[in-house]
């Protein structure tokens, strides 16, 4: 979505391989703007800025996405996320004790869940050249596992989290989505089922289309990064790829 | 810090491993507590409750810590921070803009600082045995010591993120002192001062007592974990141990 009489401005990526497409963490910002109907405007970055004194000055690590609006600067997707979501009861109920779980859930998507996910990640990046990950693969595979089995638990046939969508899904589900080619998510079918759900809201199908129009607008002539390069964007630049 | 009459009680390991210790995350919820002088009960735990139904009803995943108030529980060490410290100045300012950049720095200190120093102590748990980390530790180490510089660079010669002590330096420390017997901390000597400067708050002393007298009182006779448990116990469990 864009708006020129819009002060909402977030950054993204001119470009990125295609692995990381449809991944990258502004996703999870332009969705929850689309949730709440909140027009914005794109930041677009190249891997060259992300370095320059420019960006580094509103993201200290020259990741994306960064969020601007009226002179406030904010840096980090979840940060973000919950910036939007306390703006509005669409993301987030008045409720005090629901917006502590979703909360909760919100840290616990990004700090429980992503960190295994973003390993196995990076060791299977290693695998095409190296066989270091043959020892840590299935032990991180297993602790993933265990994982979406406990939020699935949790989920406990419910529809989402809460008892409607909510800012915690949001998050939750960019996480699983780096997952959605893997066995992984296959073998718990009804976080999958979630998942699914989730993506299929106008919000984010609208994010999504958004950010892969950039990509495709932006398309360099050789589009294949190697694996050094993927390995090691991996690392600097906020952003998953799919196991 | 321990009072009868109060409602507040959080979970914690009731031993873990030296290695872990004094790195447990209830600290992160400990040291909130007493910043803003909130007395606390603790919910001790051993390895054979953490997948009890009792507890995965508090904690979702079986870690520690959760936090329990009136009915509310919570889990997940950065939410429960932030719960704490949106109920009191000492820990967030009533500015909404400087609410807004706390709270990205919470999500940085666990989404973007911490992620890459677990692994690498994954990988250095697993070089007594196994030569599978040789490739990918030094491309983590400069990862770390990347985001490291951007941290530093960032608090740029100030004593705290904001112009005083906040809920954002307070996860920061605890994720900088996951390193504070590596060389990688060494290396960026004012981002360690700032730790110790942190960690020397009467706050954290006594926090970091409590957790450490608990371990003292229920040490096992043996109290040598393997690299095998070692190993498991960080994917299981809500706890950092240093490189």
């Amino acid at each position: 979505m864009n708006n020129e009489s819009t002060k909402i401005k977030v950054s993204a990526f001119r470009w990125v391989p295609p692995v990381a497409q449809g991944l990258v963490r502004d996703l999870r910002v332009r969705w929850a703007l689309e949730e709440v109907g909140l027009a914005y405007e794109e930041r677009l970055i190249a891997p060259e800025d992300q370095q320059s004194g420019t960006y580094l000055a509103l993201q200290p690590f020259g990741q994306v996405p960064t969020y601007e609006e009226d002179g406030l600067v904010l840096f980090e997707s979840g940060a973000i996320v919950l910036h939007i979501a306390e703006r509005s009861e669409k993301l987030m109920p008045s409720d005090s004790a629901a917006r502590a779980r979703i909360k909760a859930w919100m840290f616990a998507a990004l700090n429980t869940v992503e960190p295994p996910i973003l390993f196995l990640n990076v060791l299977n990046m290693l695998q095409d050249r190296d066989d270091s990950a043959k020892l840590l693969r299935p032990a991180i595979m297993a602790e993933i596992h265990k994982r979406l089995t406990s939020v699935h638990r949790r989920l406990g046939g419910k529809a989402y989290l809460e008892d409607r969508f909510t800012a915690a899904d949001l998050l939750l589900v960019t996480v699983l989505r780096i997952l959605r080619r893997s066995e992984l998510l296959e073998k718990v079918p009804e976080l999958d089922a979630y998942r699914l759900r989730c993506e299929a809201r106008p919000a984010f199908q609208r994010a999504l289309a958004d950010q892969m129009a950039r990509f495709a607008e932006n398309a360099p002539p050789q589009s294949q990064a190697s694996v050094n390069n993927r390995l090691q964007s991996i690392f600097r630049d906020d952003r998953g790829t799919q196991p």
